[in-house]
């Protein structure tokens, strides 16, 4: 592990975190700050610093960071940009490594605030320290019950998806979307203004995390993108990498510049570089985002690109048949050994077309049918993925238990689209997700799933 | 209205229903289609139809359709095809007008069922009856608490977003989105087979329907795509048409022809016509539909294509500025007076470049704060639509009477995007929609819906 990525584990897993520029009014980041890390569970000691309070959420205020007593991995740090380089320096002084610096004002203001990040930058060279920020939401990693954001969002899930965002609104956003579709968080961080660590540091770092299994990246833009690229690209031949770039208009370039600082650069450029050049999967939204992950933290890599469907309702298939094509999906016709099996579980005459996608209409809505078609389709030689797609329906049960057996027995993954509310279809879909089966509630979401699970099915080992 | 319309205003407000191939077996269609009928809050006469039983839901069951006592408007079949056309030539000796057919097993399986429903349509028109399908899952509408499926869904909100699908799939999918998305569905039909009703002819009727204020199209193809394509295009005279045509892979088309009898034809002969030469709005996704139904359902429409940003979060509004942008919104710069009056609010220096979208950071948290700087750009001369873009904290409310106000004093339309879990964004939302300012989740959801608003404000009057 190089010096920046131990850095940068020791930031996602602090022994010790001192929370610097705590208040006691709820509607200051200060408060939130800790608020945040006491909320998410963190076993590790908590030191709040305030020149006067006394206690803050139950635990004692320190007056100084020099008054902490241990060691301190991480110090979140609340203050405005004016007061931020004097407590920086004091964590330097202090043999703190990792800073987590929330104010923005900085390089994304113009000349002044360029100029205070430059000594930002110099501050914590000076004490080899490494700053998550500034102008940023900070980051969380569920495996070690850490929040150090001020959106304190309590206990999250616990899960293998991680992300890294050049944003942290569309961080929350991916977050929350995440938690709706019951997909678990690893870790996240929210770039912020690049000022000593860059999207492919946290890639570097993230590529060797154990409780990482994909990473997904959202993107405005960076100087750095061939190196961010090269990174990626490396990465993705252990782990998948998932690509969302804002920019297609072209317009949002401006908005980039003053946002972090970035130059956001063509998106056709990064499009070629990340997309072409280096096999990445990209992805044009946060839903397909968290879609994508979605299915690459729960499901194991297809041997191939064959996908093979299962349903009771043709036009949600061919949606989703249209979409993965578009993906690098193939449909292959079924072989004659499954035709028979078909036939021999729906008749020789079924008011049907048999073939792939399977549409076994008012038959299919019976589990156990939809179960040894699924079964059958399972043991075509052609098909590498399978899909069960099922209208939830309040006296037809759905076939979970028999997309689990075959998913066990036929190790293929299978991704599931059941369509329903989201209130009424969670309990089924819990069961499913927590036995390795994505389920999806949209056709197209299901085939943004299936389709980052085929991507990286045929781009394995490519890329330089 | 002409004839055709008659008799489809006839079906979706049906003074009396039979239901005919009723059971008592709760996993069975005919029981289905009673239930739905009877859950969804249905006032007007249900007669169930079976040869032996007596009664079925606390209905008296008629031994047959002659013996129903009075009139009857609307049939809902749910026996096989091989029944059908006797069933509906019964219908049409009762007099009925309409008919619902759900049994699969016609046009779409091969020249057997297409002999099969070639009869079932002569039939149709001697009695001078319309058919929905076959192979349809029917159709419902909130406003005569009907739902002619065989989905029971209890009592649906009603609303004012109506849905037409070439697929009963694809409905429920947009069906079990809209209520997640707290949009109110007014009617909606399944095409199926279009033996006598083509999509145009659902259109048409929608159209005068007071109670529907934009329409959600979503289609395989159809050989009166030309038909289809003029009528829609002056239906948007009047009212919106949101068009989903799945097929941009090409490799749809077969599945589409075994699915409903359709010729898919190609996806960019339809984007062509339906897109350029008619000037609808074309969706790519079931989400998309949703987001832009949503919008055009709650939000008036913009009198222009100027988009004004307010939020304390810079990526996902530029997120949102760059999708709104590629549907033909701009973001012009505000004003001087504008400007002026932000400076007044944030302070001649704050730590952000002042600008549209306009990023508040952590100024723009405070509710009060925001819906002053909502209300500022609520006045500038170029702006048409705002967009409300917050993150939903523990400790900072969200700014949603502010946004009330401002929606209802200046009567721009406004997009909110709050980002958030579901369940915990659910009040604030459905207080904001239910006063009109539809509400969303993620970034480009929100994109969707105000593009959608662009769309139908640039394009008033455009097309034949």
């Amino acid at each position: 592990m190089g010096q920046k990525a131990e850095v940068i584990a020791r930031l996602f897993y602090p022994r010790a975190v001192a929370v610097i520029g705590v208040t006691a009014s709820p509607e200051r980041v200060g408060y939130n700050l800790l608020e945040s890390i006491v909320s998410a569970g963190f076993k590790g000691r908590i030191y709040p610093v305030h020149p006067r309070l006394e206690t803050l959420a139950g635990l004692p205020v320190y007056r100084s960071l020099e008054e902490v007593p241990g060691p301190v991995d991480l110090a979140v740090v609340g203050v405005n940009q004016l007061a931020a380089l004097e407590v920086v320096e004091e964590c330097g002084r202090k043999g703190v490594k990792g800073v987590v610096l929330v104010a923005g004002g900085f390089k994304e203001t113009g000349p002044q605030g360029e100029a205070l990040e430059k000594r930002l930058v110099e501050v914590a060279r000076r004490y080899g320290m490494e700053v998550v920020g500034p102008n940023t939401l900070g980051l969380l990693n569920t495996h070690a019950g850490l929040n150090a954001t001020f959106y304190p969002l309590g206990e999250l899930p616990r899960g293998s998806a991680s992300f890294i965002t050049q944003s942290g609104g569309v961080g929350l956003a991916i977050l929350q979307k995440a938690r709706d579709e019951g997909l678990g968080i690893g870790k996240w961080v929210g770039v912020g203004n690049r000022s000593t660590l860059e999207p492919a540091d946290y890639l570097e770092y993230l590529a060797q995390d154990e409780s990482t299994s994909v990473i997904g990246l959202f993107l405005e833009g960076t100087e750095d993108a061939g190196r961010l690229a090269r990174v990626a690209g490396k990465v993705a031949r252990q782990k998948p990498v998932v690509v969302y770039k804002v920019g297609r208009s072209g317009r949002a370039d401006f908005a980039a510049l003053t946002h972090t600082g970035s130059m956001a650069g063509s998106y056709r450029m990064y499009r070629q570089i990340f997309g072409e050049q280096f096999g990445l999967l990209m992805v044009e939204n946060t839903l397909a985002m968290v879609a994508a992950c979605k299915a690459l933290a729960l499901a194991p890599r297809p041997a191939g690109n064959g996908v093979g469907v299962v349903t009771h309702t043709a036009g949600p298939s061919i949606v989703f048949l249209d979409e993965v094509a578009m993906g690098g999906g193939v449909f292959p016709a079924f072989a004659p050994e499954t035709m028979e099996k078909i036939k021999g579980i729906l008749g020789e005459n079924p008011p049907v077309v048999l073939k792939n996608p399977l549409d076994a209409a008012g038959q299919g809505m019976q589990a156990a049918t939809f179960g040894r078609l699924l079964e059958a389709v399972a043991q075509d030689p052609g098909v590498n993925l399978l899909a069960a797609i099922f209208c939830q329906h309040r006296h037809w049960r759905c076939p979970t238990p028999e997309i689990l057996a075959v998913r066990e027995r036929y190790g293929k993954p299978v991704v599931a689209l059941y369509i329903a509310a989201l209130d009424e279809v969670r309990p089924e879909r819990d069961i499913l997700q927590g036995r390795g089966v994505p389920v999806y509630l949209t056709p197209e979401e299901a085939s943004w799933g299936a389709t980052a699970l085929i991507h990286y099915a045929l781009r394995r080992g490519e890329g330089e």
